[in-house]
């Protein structure tokens, strides 16, 4: 990678002459947004805890019977403290210590609504595929100590946070999962959302360690609007963003933890077409740095044993239902992103666009109701001439008599090959 | 606009040091993708007619048992070409001869599908509200000229063709629909995919003209491999995009007519996101000049009356299931794209990523019948404390009881004013 590499932003504004900049902006970012400025007493703090700091401004128009609502959200991507071989409540201590600094940071910035990455009370050790001692972060929803951390950070600091960690339910069968707590400002706990969708890709091994989610996609109706959860690799799938939607979400959080040669790439495309398809504002908070395991492990990928995940890239930001976007934190470095929107954007942009009256869903709830039946038959116009179009039949073909191996119709199921391509067609 | 500004990748390549842009394009496009070189003869055809021309190659992992299933894919971007004054035929005609002319190119570049952009057989006149003389562009979606000429283009090129014109259906009423007609290397019509969601957004009055589709989610089977059609404003709809990949489609084109100041920071987000959610190929098309009408109309935006509907900026592009994707076509000029893609990329990407496994179908089939009925009850957790967050309920305050209005529940509703995010709450 290029050397001092922090984000795609940096290097735009670095390169681009004035006016191209402006127009390569407009493309890839969106309407220009208003940066916002800090007290001294916050850029300190930041500076002193060395993080970086970034507000933005995402404004609605002006209405006749509505005031603005305006809400500043907070997000905060950072590494983890200690290393992974130290006892796991001097490794939880070294976290509480760091996201209570990072969060009176938020405070200091007048956010109204936190959210902190995934499982950001632990290292993200699914790689191993060890229980032990990884099991051992997962603690209860409402009174394990990083709940009972975050219902005093809320209340203290006047916020709403949304707090996502290793959930152990000793309640129902010592279960694990993947879980976002949301305390209200009060320091009430108000409910929890579990990650409805587990991936099983690359060394995210999860699928060993939790079962897909059983809270569904509930909103959680706050002093500031309606928040909702989508838990990392939830993010792939639109269906899960919609159901948020559905149910009155007017900013989706989606805390995560991804590295760079896996997702990089779908990072600044998957929450900002959430955002535009479902008219609400969304949040891709990813973790950052390299963390490193005490015992190796392999990645089937036909490399050798390693200890280290990749490179968690950060780059977390905010994405509205206008299409436009923040630019995103570092790569490299812990960060806070502060965005104050002005909620009365959702609807502004539902009249305007109408995604929501125009998407049919009685139609999709009908098809899709169909299309998960067993014995579903997919909606296929098949070109008769061609009509062995699977691969497999290629291989079938070897075992046939040879009269119907002759068969025009067996023959032109072959892909071309490279000189066929080169030399165009017979005119007929 | 920044003069001579072509596309965002011309401007990168222009600025950016090579180290740098290296970053820069692996995190905004995704992997590398070699070239296409073309015979001369092609290059030929595109310098005498004045088109651009790009081919790039998306390839897929080695496999033992299925032969890479190569296909070479098309698509064009145009501008109209007589004056929208002029006769409908002449201006049809015109259209006929350049689209034959980019046909015989892409021909030439050993294309196996292609795909023209929406209603590519008329100008974009749907601002206008006016019927005549636009509606006279409508003609049979299998006998009418445009289709003829296709049929025979489709022969002569041995080439399967995708023709998104503007339909008219006489058996049923002499109705009007924005279809896509399909046809094989055999010159025979395989069907139509109708337009599945219709905008009333900006200047796209289109729902005065024709009603949303009822051809569902139709998936053609060629001898290249399982291709559908998203029309336009479809792409907004992830549970479209959805549908087509159900029912097994591994290329989707998404034909469109979109304006710079209304869709462009979208553009490079929807296709290409639906490639990765569905994990299939998508090709986004957009035409690509401005087009003058004879009379004036408004555009609901408080600005005096016009004749132009804005600029079509062109800028197609295809995208893969990886996440990667091509570069776009020029903003301003006229262009084919040629892309060769092995579709066992589709499969691979299912079974590394697994997204068509963990979409949990079942439970968003069972969640929207739920959501569509007409007394579906969101699923909302409501911080007790501020209960009341619709905006209406300020207004509502005035009118109630003095004593009432004390009580601190009614006030805690109100958003923080510039003042109050200011100043930090106090710490309690």
């Amino acid at each position: 990678m290029a050397e001092g590499f922090t984000s795609v932003e940096t290097c735009l504004e670095k390169h681009i002459p004035v006016q191209e900049l402006k127009e390569v902006k407009r493309i890839l970012y969106g309407r220009e947004l208003e940066t916002l400025s800090f007290s001294e007493e916050a850029l300190n703090v930041a500076n002193k805890y060395n993080f970086e700091l970034k507000g933005f401004k995402i404004t609605a128009g002006q209405e006749h019977l509505t005031p603005p609502r305006i809400v500043r959200i907070g997000v905060i991507q950072n590494s983890i403290v200690e290393d992974t071989s130290a006892p796991v409540d001097e490794q939880r201590n070294a976290l509480h210590q760091r996201i209570s600094t990072l969060t009176e940071g938020a405070y200091l910035c007048g956010v109204n609504i936190l959210c902190y990455q995934e499982a950001w009370n632990m290292p993200f050790a699914f790689c191993t595929r060890e229980k032990q001692p990884w099991c051992e972060f997962a603690e209860d929803v409402k009174f394990g100590p990083t709940s009972l951390l975050c219902q005093e950070l809320a209340k203290k600091y006047n916020m709403y946070i949304v707090s996502p960690i290793l959930e152990r339910d000793e309640v129902h069968g010592d279960t694990l999962w993947n879980t976002a707590a949301v305390f209200s400002n009060r320091g009430c706990y108000l409910g929890k959302s579990r990650k409805n969708h587990i991936p099983r890709v690359g060394d995210f091994n999860e699928s060993t360690y939790y079962m897909e989610g059983d809270t569904g996609h509930t909103v959680f109706s706050t002093q500031y609007g309606r928040i909702a959860i989508n838990i990392c690799y939830g993010r792939h799938h639109p269906q899960n963003w919609m159901m948020y939607g559905v149910n009155g979400a007017e900013i989706v959080f989606n805390p995560s933890a991804t590295v760079g040669g896996l997702s990089e790439p779908m990072w600044g495309i998957e929450a900002r077409n959430a955002a535009i398809a479902n008219s609400y504002f969304t949040c891709a908070i990813n973790r950052v740095g390299t963390e490193t395991f005490p015992n190796e492990f392999t990645s089937a990928d036909g490399k050798p044993a390693h200890k280290d995940f990749g490179h968690f890239y950060g780059s977390s930001y905010v994405a509205a239902p206008d299409g436009s976007r923040t630019p995103g934190l570092s790569r490299n470095r812990d960060g806070l992103l502060v965005t104050e929107v002005d909620l009365n954007l959702c609807r502004q942009v539902k009249d305007r666009w109408g995604f929501r009256m125009t998407q049919r869903l009685d139609m999709y709830a009908s098809s899709l109701s169909e299309a998960v039946k067993p014995d579903y038959i997919p909606s296929v116009v098949r070109d008769e001439i061609h009509l062995l179009d699977h691969p497999y039949l290629h291989e079938a073909v070897e075992h046939l008599p040879s009269a119907l191996k002759k068969s025009e119709n067996w023959l032109t199921t072959k892909p071309l090959t490279e000189e066929e391509h080169q030399s165009p067609p017979l005119i007929s």
